[in-house]
């Protein structure tokens, strides 16, 4: 794939600083870029970068086209231009279109002409895959799934029984969605296995990360809507709802009937406790763990970074007696509060 | 499955206020509920919808009774008895018997005439598989394995050499059981790998979630005792022992070495430094860290939960001057005794 | 494999006391060795183990051979002496050369003619793989990936398209490399992908818990150096590097684009913040997060280990407050300055 800097301003609405006529090839980073290349600048700590770098083009802010030394297309979004054009250069391959010979299709499956089922895929009993679907190799697909147009697994996914996907999807190697939620209830020293009836549904545009596991509801569904990203090692427990749009970064864990809001950001290895209710637009920064209900949009933080160790085990073991001192703070408190008294006498 | 409200008050011991004869066929949520559904109630908060349902049956404590709209079945303890009743309404589905045509079977396997081993399986050499077991697609079972009678792996689980597992347990998609041990000895710069040379043991009614990884021991076995019930994402290290009937949430992580007792219950992304003894009817609370040997049952906790940004934020940064902040109060109660013995004298 | 104490000892350099001719045939416990058993003794605990053990030899340090009841070898590293001897006594299986007739092999795939290809494997177009490798089964090498030889893959191992493994590394079950890196520019309320075109290159020596995953660079690879070890549940995000013989316990956490020294170890859970260089020779304890870079070798902590849950919850309830009694603190030291200076006129 080629194309001229001309086509892509007139495709995106970018201003282009430089001869229409150039064709870029593919993307590189600044500093990697060579004949043929586009990169970007959006990360100012780049900037030296641009500079020198020997790049074709470079997409970027209005603001930086003084400081470029070869073409530019301007951008009041560089991050997202540059996604856009390199969607254009790198598409992900189209299927190959068919069933592979070692994959095993249940009965009354109904499977799109147009899509690809991979070498040694599963596929049960009445699933309906639609057109232009990517079925990687070794992908499992249980009895009733339905995958909507042009979604594609990577390898080695996992649906279980009645799972629901919308279109566009990407789910990544090991994703595993419609395992039994973990339900049990105590009685007398042993735990009995509450049967998980509920699936799960997922909708358009979702991404889902390497390993990532989202439990089948207990009886109701868990739901994930559109524009959802999750990253790798996410664990999202029954029942629980995620509004579109919403992004967590890895490790993230939701426990079981939480409900988060649209448009959320969740840093890497943030938690949510079950049953609680996250407004639209909230912001949970890395490792923070949400224990109440959020009604507005708001910030949460939960982190101690990490200290020299020295230093850090002094606080640490001071913290084991906080309230201790708080105690003490308070006694000395009334002391002074007395001999403040005792002297204005 | 269909079953009078007069069975299943027999079958569960339960008393019923309502027509013996009516019909329930399937298990529902106390909103969601209509004809033919049973329902129950056992947190408090539901409350409300009890008194709206429109189940055509409640399980249900005694003191929810007058509260009903509709039959109910009054148990002591109500999610149990909820759970017995789902499971028999909606009853696990049955091995289809037999060995799917593209699994590969190992020389001297033994495999019960009873079970199914599913598609895309690989079942190594000398390894022995009870009655009414179910392989389901694409699992991975080592040499020499052994499993009891009527165990389930639902799909893509690994089993490495070796590892037994006893009867009616389950496996989720994506476990991992037997994998070699972190065991590395340092050597002048570089880790030689320690050869792993024991396997896994594994009960009788056992529940082990998506993704969950129990390592083989490094020479003794790591062990898994009747009716553990472990969620998604844990890590067992190599040579753990856990105790009958612990449960384990989402993510938790047990190191090298450390023997949980029987009867604990350790909440989401709780862990457990290696090389521990825990003693029996232990409670670790979510994201809690125990770093060293429980003699007695206990309650320990160990999460600071997030708050809002700017408050944090300013906690955080006091906290790492928190044993500077100590020394401040232990000199000013030294100040305030000198003056209030200079003012006493 | 039998072999002499004779023969050990001179292999190894080690100093033998006892009968050279013993012969040992496999390795044991300190408490579980019999016959035929050799074992070690590396940690002071196990001492008293040490003197009533059954085994044929122990390989211990010079200091402990007054006490023990057999034959011994002495070594400066009795943990990494005895990692040697277990090697031997237990070396892993050789490949069952061939490509077993359920595997898929792509156009122009070049293997190795000493490999083994397990069953159910996929091997995509263009992959090279080396003499002595063992592809286990189930799983799936992407297109134009490289193998070096004798290295393993144990089951269901996913490789995507373009990796790069050198030689004698070792991957456990589930373990992902080259999925998606975490890229997704905001725009308008939706989140852009940004395609992920880098690769992932894994050197020589490099071992690979369980379930880890390790993204493909967005532009530039993703590397892991030579003699790297990595436990199981790890997550290295898109364009990381770690540095040769660095090694890291279950489920650490590297965000994109960190760069982590040579010889560093990580200990359980902690984690790194995106974009930060650690120097070489650092030491990262349980669950720390590092949120900065380190240009010198350091030891890092940031762990609050778990309490009895009463006195835990009154001090994490202080620390909600810390700032507030921080300020309290102040305050006071004031007043008590006024009442030094007012009492010292």
């Amino acid at each position: 794939m080629r194309i001229t800097l001309g086509e892509l301003a007139v495709q995106f609405g970018l201003d282009l600083h430089g001869d229409p006529d150039t064709l870029v090839a593919h993307a590189a980073t600044l500093a990697g870029a060579g004949d043929g290349a586009i990169t970007f600048l959006a990360n100012p700590q780049y900037r030296k970068q641009l500079r020198v770098t020997k790049a074709a083009a470079v997409v970027l802010d209005a603001g930086d086209v003084d400081e470029c030394p070869t073409a530019c297309l301007v951008s009041t979004n560089p991050y997202a231009s540059y996604a856009r054009i390199a969607q254009i250069l790198h598409p992900p391959a189209p299927p190959t279109v068919g069933i592979h010979p070692t994959a095993v299709i249940g009965e009354s499956a109904a499977i799109d002409a147009s899509s690809e089922v991979g070498a040694q895929c599963v596929v049960g009993n009445n699933v309906k895959i639609g057109p232009g679907v990517i079925l990687g190799p070794g992908c499992i697909i249980g009895e009733d799934v339905r995958i909507g147009g042009y979604t594609r697994l990577a390898a080695q996914v996992t649906l279980q029984s009645g799972v629901v996907i919308g279109e566009r999807s990407i789910l990544h190697p090991g994703v595993v969605v419609g395992a039994d939620g973990f339900g049990f209830a105590a009685d007398e020293g042993v735990w009995l296995k509450v049967p998980q009836l509920g699936s799960v549904v997922i909708g358009d545009d979702v991404e889902i990360g390497a390993h990532t596991t989202i439990d089948r509801g207990a009886i109701d569904d868990t739901i994930i809507e559109n524009g959802v990203k999750l990253d790798n090692h996410i664990m999202i427990g029954h029942n629980v709802r995620i509004g579109e749009h919403t992004i967590m970064a890895a490790k993230v864990g939701v426990s079981g009937s939480t409900r988060i809001g649209k448009r959320c950001m969740v840093a890497a290895e943030a938690a949510f406790v079950g049953h609680i209710d996250v407004a639209d637009d909230c912001v949970i920064t890395a490792r923070a763990v949400l224990n109440h209900s959020v009604t507005e949009p708001g910030v949460f933080a939960g982190l101690l970074v990490a200290d020299e160790v020295g230093k850090w085990r002094k606080n640490a073991a001071r913290f084991r007696n906080l309230d201790g001192f708080v105690r003490r703070l308070k006694a000395l408190e009334k002391k002074i509060a007395a001999l403040v008294r005792e002297k204005d006498k």
